[in-house]
């Protein structure tokens, strides 16, 4: 047995793209949550995998009739949940040349293309979003794993033996009480522990209060802990608030704690002249994350990390065992210096794709009309007799919530969600349930958001 | 602006499937290795992203004129560097469906197919290597990420306060000599600290001496230390030594210490019948790592981390926050609960496409050929005046050099890459230069390696 014939899958490779283009066109028509019951996939399927070899055409029936209807459509343009994220078209067809290619770059001689764009799609976001030019990108798979990274440099930074010796337990990581939970899950797992995560407390806009960072700090130098990273959010998941972030670098800096920025959705935002001013004090940090398969575009996976001490990131994990040595490692960026995964997929082709395919102005005109959407859909609730805002919304992310008992509110939110025509999703505010209405789907359009905002009034009116 | 039009993605993708069709087709004709030096892709690049966007047809052509030609080919069935691995053609197919859905599964709602399609594919693949049924699969990046979570999950079972308090630095990990960068690598990420991991002696055949593991145990219980993981590997990354998982299972249990079998490679091989005993033990094992990215025919990137103490893992990474919160938490699983990334890609569909293709019997047909070819090879090369073989090769890896000094085998290695015709790489052998030449692709045949086998010959007779 060998791979496919080669005419065998030209045909259905057409046939396949031909079934992404319908499915992109007519998505519309689908439900947005799909309407099936834990363990309906799985007893659908074969329990065990077959013996002999089945034709493409069986399998492909198999994911268009049990895969399809099970599935949550992320690339729906009224998926309104968690982030709203989308794999345009250029992305799709650069994934597909990513898997033909199978590169895994790891160092530079194992595909000099798949280092080199890597280095030049950092250098090229990191000029739209104005970071100052000693930042120093690298792609990692997720925001979790990219802020787990920023913790373990900002542990080689105040600990410079915890490399060799293994932590110790007297670090401290400090981040708001609405960081995501990628901050207290990243000091999980290197080893600095849960119960050396401040979250400290926000503002009636729930934004970190600098005040309040200082005071923890001075309390753990006290008892004789040290402040290892500060982690301000741009872009908070609940709300998109948008912590003070020039205010608490400074403090931090005074502690000679590390400061990561979490903007994986957020920063996106920050190629906007009228948003930029959210990032300053980014050049008095040490790392930033940004996820392109938020706001960009880009189909999942494609996380950013970004630093300009690249230096003690290497220096924490950098390891060459002989298999790895190349002639040119003194003249080259060896990405796998860099992180914990050796092998690396070629991510960066569709950065690269997207950011060509929509340029900057198109990136900027979709993202305020997402911005602007979200502030008329706010004005709209706000001037509800039902209904209210529960939280300001300064990116593309609306909080709202029926007036009353939280019972209405979620009772509010499952009907829409039943319905199909979009998907919600909530959290929760001051002890309160909110709603959470997330923009940021490129074929979302103005008629889209205005036909769930009529599905919400509805469903309202019969609670 | 908004996405691709429909019927332009629809052409634009067909031209796509027609250069991936005639890529893998004539894929013999360029050479393994580019012929790039550093900065080459940089330069030809603009400094900056273009403001205003450009024609999916430029982008095309520079990825076939700039990309292409400075790539280094993985899916070439000469590539023998490293572990040769391959996107077969369902694999390529699923990855374009992958990137068109853009699912992520973090918990069950978010996709009911990527959650319940990524446990019965990994039910189905635990048959194929008949691990016991108490063990459990999650789908990660890579093997270093894989065996990183092992190694969280072995430092909560030995101290399961470290989650909330921090590492100790008084942990230590287990491996042989030979074993992979990510064990040591994973050591120093989550705290355990690089000085804390013993690379156990050898023997002969470059295996693990469970004499010697015992030694190290005792030692460092008798300094006060407590043994937390010990990684045996199935097929190391220098040789493909397979360390005597049984003996050293029965060593390490003694000691409390947590197991995790590291099989990236080698573990594929155990669906061979006349191999599996490699495997023997696990079963009293905690964890394994197997890459079916590897030598399962699957693009990059698809490593699974099986163990038998899913409750172990999740009790140490386990973080709900309430956006995350769903109806069903009880009655699924939600697969965030097992794992630092808090996003997930759809990777299990390009298995269970390639799984279904080949069937095990293709599977089985596929590695058979490979490691026949491999004992070929390593009889021509053990017959060959100027040649020896550098190691045992028990699975489709073989390891040779030239006789006489090192300077010599690398100079061979480096003109056998330098012709184009395949990709060689090597390791250090007991101090010695060693050739390395991996078979796994899944296109390669007989005739390639006899190809590589006449220039490897060629070119020796040139020295």
């Amino acid at each position: 047995m060998s791979d496919m014939p080669a005419e065998h899958f030209r045909r259905s490779g057409h046939e396949v793209i031909d079934w992404i283009t319908d499915y992109l066109t007519d998505i519309r028509e689908l439900p947005v949550l799909p309407r099936v019951n834990p363990g309906d996939v799985r007893s659908a399927l074969p329990s065990s995998a077959p013996e002999k070899g089945e034709p493409l055409d069986a399998i492909l029936r198999d994911f268009r009739e049990i895969i399809v209807p099970a599935n949550t459509h992320w690339n729906h343009p009224r998926f309104h949940a968690y982030f709203s994220v989308s794999a345009s078209g250029p992305g799709i067809l650069a994934e597909s040349l990513t898997a033909a290619l199978n590169v895994n770059h790891m160092v530079w001689k194992s595909s000099p293309a798949g280092s080199e764009l890597e280095l030049v799609t950092m250098d090229w976001l990191r000029q739209w979003l104005q970071l100052p030019d000693t930042y120093f990108g690298a792609i990692f798979d997720t925001a979790s794993i990219s802020t787990m990274h920023a913790l373990i440099a900002a542990r080689d930074f105040v600990d410079p033996e915890s490399r060799a010796r293994g932590s110790l337990g007297n670090l401290v990581v400090y981040t708001s009480q609405h960081a995501h939970s990628s901050v207290e899950k990243g000091a999980m797992a290197i080893g600095i522990g849960q119960d050396n995560v401040r979250k400290i407390a926000v503002d009636d806009a729930f934004r970190m209060r600098p005040q309040a960072l200082r005071e923890e700090m001075v309390a753990d130098l006290a008892v004789g802990k040290k402040p290892c990273c500060v982690v301000p959010t741009v872009g908070t998941t609940s709300t998109t608030s948008i912590d003070p972030v020039a205010e608490v670098v400074k403090i931090a800096n005074e502690y000679g704690a590390w400061i990561h920025i979490d903007g994986a959705y957020g920063a996106c935002a920050a190629i906007l002249p009228e948003l930029r001013s959210m990032l300053d004090g980014v050049e008095h940090a040490h790392s930033l994350v940004v996820n392109p398969h938020k706001w960009f575009f880009t189909p999942i996976d494609c996380s950013v990390l970004y630093t300009n001490r690249p230096d003690i990131l290497r220096r924490a994990l950098s390891l060459v065992p002989e298999y790895l040595r190349t002639g040119q490692d003194d003249s080259v960026v060896n990405l796998m210096d860099y992180g914990v995964p050796l092998g690396r997929r070629f991510r960066s082709l569709k950065l690269w794709f997207v950011m060509r395919y929509f340029g900057l102005e198109g990136f900027q005109g979709i993202l305020r009309d997402h911005i602007a959407w979200a502030k008329e859909l706010g004005q709209q609730i706000a001037a509800h007799s039902k209904m209210e805002l529960a939280a300001p919304h300064p990116l593309s992310l609306v909080c709202f919530r029926m007036e009353g008992p939280d019972e209405r509110s979620r009772e509010l939110m499952d009907r829409v969600n039943a319905g199909g025509v979009a998907f919600l999703s909530h959290t929760v505010l001051n002890g309160r349930f909110a709603i959470r209405l997330a923009i940021g789907n490129v074929r979302t359009t103005r008629e889209d958001i205005q036909r769930v905002w009529e599905c919400i009034q509805a469903e309202a009116c019969e609670l």
